[in-house]
């Protein structure tokens, strides 16, 4: 099954447009004698069986594990096996990756093949062909960085973005690109809908960063209420109870779908 | 010793703008029934044997070793190991990684402190939040992507490569930081280089991307004739004879540096 159908179909099971970032830190997880890989899968083991029939998808963000070295890296490969197994959940591993075209490739075959991601996130500043090896995973979910949440997104992305979307319309060419909008930005959220009305937009920004659930919602849906993917890390894991943190989240979203 | 004094004092010693990128490729090495990341490492250790006389940098890309999971990775710790160990020649991880600032924080300690790196590449693209973990290592080179040797280098790049240089010699408050300019891009080069005099540039592609040396060293180096790092990666690391092939490299630029 592809990424897209995988998408729509978790969405309508868990009737959830939520994505939990498993953006683990070591230094708020409870002391333990545990190895430092250990620690960071078990954490993630309760995250995923406390939120697995609220989400649409799961976020690790791969910087979290690689500043463990290769204990931290063997906890994400550990991780994303974990989710694979015990759920049908699509698993889009947060990287930004992009290269010149061959070393794409090698980054490509990385997410897919060794830490078997459904979808990965990847930097579009290098142009067509440093995306071009990962859209050729036709049945892997490409989502290109358009406008993101941060303050840094005012230095060369709004000058940029909506050509960034308008190109990547043209280069969806198998139907499994999608764009990365940060919730922060509800205004260009609605003019990027605009210009790709039913592509998956993965939308970060909601929760500690301070986006806007009623504009994010209204402003980032395609018309039947879907495809957008909306992320919450910190806000969620380290909540005093990530279940019920999860819940609202989709809750307060689906208040405002229209399906 | 910072980067930049590392990087100087490299290039007077060995009298050498070449960097050599370690970028291997397991189809390309001979077999042997040494486990992969043990071929990997001995492979890169036969290479810097042979050219440490005669580089000014070592450039591993990440991608390379990433595309063959936990063993490309730990081969990759090690080779940086043994530079260090057996060289005084800086070593710029090549990753080209950037994200929300708590995420690039992670990054760059990955880089810096997991991998000691003495330097990295990263993208500008989400902007100065997403740098400033990076350049906050102010003993570390940091060097931003600005115009890039690929082909799609036109769809984005092009547009706002000049008010990246002109952002990058704002931000440059460690003196820390360095920029990607492609040696397919002469001309583009040239212009880079009236904007920031004395900045180091990172040049990949010479050798089988076809960029001409003369023009790229005439564009490139600074008034002293240094500050250019002249990277080739393939063209150097299979060729018949490694050696020879970066002091043909080597001498070749050196004909056209004022020095």
């Amino acid at each position: 099954m592809n990424f897209l159908s995988l998408l729509d179909r978790t969405v309508k099971k868990n009737n959830s447009l939520v994505c939990v970032g498993l953006d683990v830190d070591i230094a708020s997880l409870p002391a333990s004698a545990k190895t430092l890989a250990e620690r960071i899968i078990s954490f993630n083991q309760g995250i995923i069986k406390a939120t697995k029939d609220l989400v649409c998808a799961y976020k690790p963000n791969s910087a979290f594990y690689e500043q463990y070295g290769l204990a931290g890296i063997s906890a994400l490969l550990k991780t994303i096996e974990y989710i694979k197994s015990q759920t049908n959940i699509p698993v889009i591993l947060d990287v930004k990756r992009g290269d010149i075209g061959h070393s794409s490739a090698a980054y490509a075959a990385s997410a897919f093949k060794i830490f078997q991601a459904d979808a990965v996130t990847v930097n579009p500043y290098m142009g067509f062909d440093s995306l071009e090896p990962f859209l050729n995973y036709e049945d892997k979910g490409v989502f290109i960085l358009c406008l993101t949440s941060n303050p840094g997104a005012k230095d060369f992305e709004t000058s940029i973005y909506k050509n960034v979307a308008d190109k990547a319309k043209k280069w969806n060419k198998s139907g499994n690109l999608g764009l990365v909008v940060g919730a922060t930005k509800p205004e260009e959220l609605k003019k990027i809908r605009q210009i790709v009305p039913d592509l998956p937009l993965l939308i970060p920004g909601v929760g500690v960063q301070g986006g806007d659930i009623a504009a994010t919602v209204k402003n980032g849906v395609n018309k039947n209420g879907g495809r957008a993917i909306i992320n919450s890390s910190r806000g969620i894991i380290y909540a005093q109870d990530p279940r019920a943190e999860t819940q609202k989240l989709r809750d307060q979203i689906n208040e405002y779908r229209n399906c």
